[in-house]
C-alpha cells in the first residue's frame, strides 16, 4: 500500500507531498532498490553515504531557482543547516572535503531528497534518488559504462522494450551556429527549442513547425531544426554519419560527434541496439557539458526512468582544480509506475512467505522452535497464537503466499497464491519437528 | 571510510554529529541491514517507510524533554514541520492514520531519525534506527518472538558470545513496593537506583551500598535492591523462581513473574540460554508496561546493541482506544562499532571484486563487451582505462580482490587479498571471449 497525504487532521496525517510505504509495495520498492544496487556494485561503483543535514552555504549557489525549495533548518548550534536538495551537490562537495581519495572516483549512492515544491503540481517533497558517477576520468570508457549501466539496470528490472537516447550539448551548440546563433543565451533558446520539438502536439513536419512558431522561435533556428530532426538512420552509427555531414565545418560539432562516435563504438552490440540518437533531447540541468542521456521505456507514458551525462565543470565550483565527471541517476518512483504499468512488480525477485496461526497453546513451545529452526533456514515464516483470527482475509492484506493452521497439534493448510512451492517442505519440516518433541 | 565532521570550513565540511560513510565500510552497513532486514522477514514482519518530514504536531506531547532536540523547519506553505525524532511516534500515528489495517499489525522499519542534540556528547545528530514492533497482541508468544529476533539478529551477524537481558516492569514496581514505594515518582527513583546499581564501579556488596549511599537511595531501598541483586540461579527459570519467592504476596509482582515465565516457557532452548534475567535493567523510556530486553555483546564495552520491550499505553495516546504493543530496536551504530572490535567485519558477506585495467586501446570494444557480459553472471569487475594508473595501491584503497591489466591484449593479474577464488574464472572467460572477437 502506498499513501499519500491528505490535508486535514494535521497530528494524524502526513506533510503533503510525502509518501509512506507499507507492506507488498515497500518490498517491491527494496527489491528494485537491491536491483540497482547490485548493477552498481557489479560496475564497481562503491557506495556512500552522505547526511541529509548539510551546511547551508555547501548547496548556496548551485541551484539557480532552486535554491528557493530548500528546506532550511536552523540548529540549536546557531548553525545554518538545510535537508539535501540533490545527490550531486554533496558528491561535489565530498570530492571537496577529501581531495586525495583516489582517481578515477566511482560511486553510488541511493538516498532520500528534499524539495519545498508545491505539491499541487503533483512533486514530491520527499524522494529517493539513485545516483552513480565517476569523477576524474574523461575517456569515453566511462561514458560508455554509463550507458551500460542503463542499459543493464533496465533490463534486470524486467524490462524489454526500452530506448536510450542520446545526445550531445557540443550537438546542440554546432545546429544553434548553423543558424548563427553563438551567444549562451541564444544557444539556451535553440535547446529548448530543440527540447519543444519533443513534445508538440501537431503531427507532421508543418505541424511541428506551427507549434516551434507559436513558441516564438525565430524563422532560421525553425529551419534548422526541422532540417536536423528529419534526420534518420537504421542504426545510432549510421545517424550519426547524416549528423556529421549536415554539421560539417563547425568545429564545435566535429569535436562533438566525434566523442559521441568514440562512446558509441565502445557499446556492445545488445547494448548499442537500444541507444537511439535523438537531437531533440536536451535535459534541463545547467551543469551538463558533453554527452547526455535518458531512458524510456516504449508504451509507458511516465517519461524518462534515468537521466544523465557528463558534467565537466561541476566540480571545480567546489574545488581549486576542475574535473571531468560522467554520471547518471535512475527515477526511482517513475520504474516503480512503470513496472506497475507493465505488470512486472510480480516478476521482481520475492520470497514465499507462510502465515503459521495456532489455534490453541497445545504444545506452543514445541510449535514456536519447530518454526524458528525453519526461520533460521531463511525462511520466511510469520507466527500468531489466535482462536479468532480469519485466516484468509488477514493473509490475504498482508500478501502472504499460504497459511498453515495448527488447530489441536494438527496441521490444516490453505493455498493464497500460485508462489507456494515450498509449503510442503515447511509442512512436513513442521510435522517431523512438532513429532520430534512429543 | 567513516568520516566524523569538522568545524572549519562550513561549506567544504558536513554538519557537527552527522557522519560520511564511503566504500568498504559503507559495505559492510549495507550488510548488517540486508541481515537485519532478513531476520525481520524471516519472522513474518512487513517493512515499511514513513516520511523523515512529519508534522511538528504529530511529535509535540510525546518526548517530554526530547522535545527540546526536534528540527524544526517551516515549509512554503507555512506549516510547522520537523525531521522526525524517532520511528516509534511515526508508527503509532501510522495506526491512527490507517485505523482499519489488520491486527496483528507487525512492521519493520530501517530508517534514519534526527535529533539536535549537543554533538559533544558522543551523540549522533542523524543516525539509522531499526525497528520491529507487533501491535495488537497481548500475548507472551509476541514478546517470545521479539527475543527470537533478538536472538537470530545477533546469531546471523555473527556474535557468539552475548546475552539477552531481561527484565519486567512490573517486577520493578513489586521491588519498590517491597521497601513501601508506591507513588509512581518513588517507582521511578527505584527503578533509577536498581539502573544505577548496574553501574557501580565498586564490587562487592559493600562497595554497591556505599555507591547507592552516595547516590542518594533510601537505606530501605538499598536493602531491598542489594537482597534482590544477589539473587541467582542455574538458568533464567531458576532464577525467576527465586525472584518469584522473594516477592510472594505482592500483587503487582506476581503477575508480572507470571507473565515473564509464560514468555519465557515459550523459548526454544538456544534461545534460552543466552536470555538472562537482570533486576538492574530498567531501559530509559516513559512508555514501558511489561518485559523489557536488551542485547550484549560480551567482552565488548559498546553498552546494549539492542532494546526494547512491552508499551501497552503508546498507540492510545494517538487513537481513541488503546492497544498493546511489544518491539525492538538493533542498534545499528554500536552493532558496526562491536563487529569491528570481535573482527567480525570481514565475515559479513561480500562479493568478490575484480578491477581491470586496460593500458592501451587494443581492441577496446570487444573488452568491454566480454567484461559487460560477465557482470550478467552477476559478477563485479570495475573497468578502467589508463595507462598511468598505479593498479595496486588504487586497488588496495578501494578494497578490490584482485587486478587483472590488460597490456596488447595479454592478461597479467595480481592478487591482492585471500578473497579472489573467482579469478580464474574471470581470466579464463575474459580470454575466451576476448579471443572469440579477434
Amino acid at each position: 500500500m502506498i499513501y499519500v497525504s491528505n490535508f486535514n487532521n494535521l497530528g494524524k496525517s502526513i506533510p503533503a507531498g510525502v509518501s509512506e510505504i507499507y507492506g507488498i509495495d515497500m518490498r517491491c520498492r527494496q527489491a528494485v532498490i537491491d536491483i540497482l544496487r547490485s548493477v552498481y556494485e557489479d560496475f564497481g561503483f562503491d557506495p556512500l553515504h552522505t547526511p541529509i543535514l548539510e551546511h547551508a552555504e555547501t548547496f548556496n549557489g548551485h541551484h539557480g531557482e532552486g535554491e528557493k525549495l530548500l528546506f532550511k533548518i536552523q540548529d540549536s548550534l546557531g548553525v545554518e543547516l538545510v535537508n539535501r536538495y540533490d545527490l550531486t551537490v554533496p558528491l561535489a562537495r565530498f570530492i571537496a572535503t577529501h581531495p586525495d581519495i583516489s582517481r578515477p572516483f566511482k560511486r553510488y549512492q541511493i538516498e532520500p531528497v528534499f524539495r519545498d515544491d508545491k505539491p499541487d503540481l503533483g512533486h514530491f517533497r520527499e524522494f529517493t534518488q539513485c545516483d552513480g558517477d565517476v569523477i576524474g576520468d574523461s575517456n569515453p570508457t566511462s561514458d560508455a559504462e554509463v550507458i551500460n549501466i542503463a542499459h543493464m539496470g533496465l533490463t534486470r528490472l524486467g524490462f524489454q522494450e526500452f530506448i536510450i537516447r542520446v545526445n550531445h550539448r557540443g550537438i546542440i551548440k554546432a545546429i544553434a551556429a548553423k543558424a548563427n546563433v553563438f551567444d549562451k543565451e541564444g544557444v539556451l533558446s535553440v535547446q529548448r527549442a530543440l527540447d519543444f520539438s519533443d513534445k508538440v502536439t501537431k503531427s507532421g513536419i508543418d505541424g511541428i513547425r506551427q507549434d516551434l512558431e507559436s513558441y516564438g522561435a525565430q524563422q532560421s533556428v525553425i529551419d534548422v531544426i526541422l532540417e536536423m530532426i528529419m534526420i534518420d538512420g537504421k542504426t545510432a552509427l549510421e545517424k550519426l554519419e547524416q549528423i556529421e555531414n549536415t554539421l560539417k565545418g563547425i568545429d564545435v560539432g566535429e569535436e562533438a560527434i566525434a566523442e559521441m562516435r568514440a562512446i558509441l563504438n565502445l557499446l556492445p552490440t545488445e547494448v548499442l541496439k537500444k541507444v537511439s540518437i535523438d537531437l531533440t533531447l536536451a535535459r534541463g540541468a545547467d551543469y551538463y557539458t558533453g554527452f547526455i542521456l535518458e531512458g524510456i521505456i516504449l508504451s509507458v507514458p511516465v517519461g524518462a526512468v534515468l537521466g544523465g551525462g557528463r558534467y565537466d565543470n561541476l566540480v571545480g565550483k567546489f574545488c581549486e582544480h576542475n574535473e571531468p565527471a560522467v554520471g547518471m541517476a535512475f527515477g526511482l518512483e517513475r520504474i516503480m509506475v512503470a513496472l506497475s504499468m507493465s505488470n512486472l512488480l510480480t516478476s521482481l525477485p520475492s520470497k514465499q512467505r507462510a502465515l503459521i496461526i495456532a489455534r490453541d497453546t497445545t504444545r506452543l513451545q514445541e510449535n514456536m522452535q519447530a518454526i524458528k529452526s525453519l526461520r533460521s533456514d531463511r525462511k520466511s515464516i510469520d507466527f500468531i497464537l489466535s482462536n479468532t483470527l480469519d485466516a484468509v482475509s488477514y493473509a490475504t492484506e498482508r500478501g502472504f503466499d499460504f497459511v498453515v493452521e495448527i488447530i489441536n497439534g494438527g496441521l490444516y493448510e490453505t493455498i493464497l497464491t500460485e508462489n507456494y512451492d515450498m509449503k510442503n517442505l515447511i509442512i512436513s519440516q513442521l510435522s517431523v519437528k512438532i513429532n520430534e518433541k512429543m
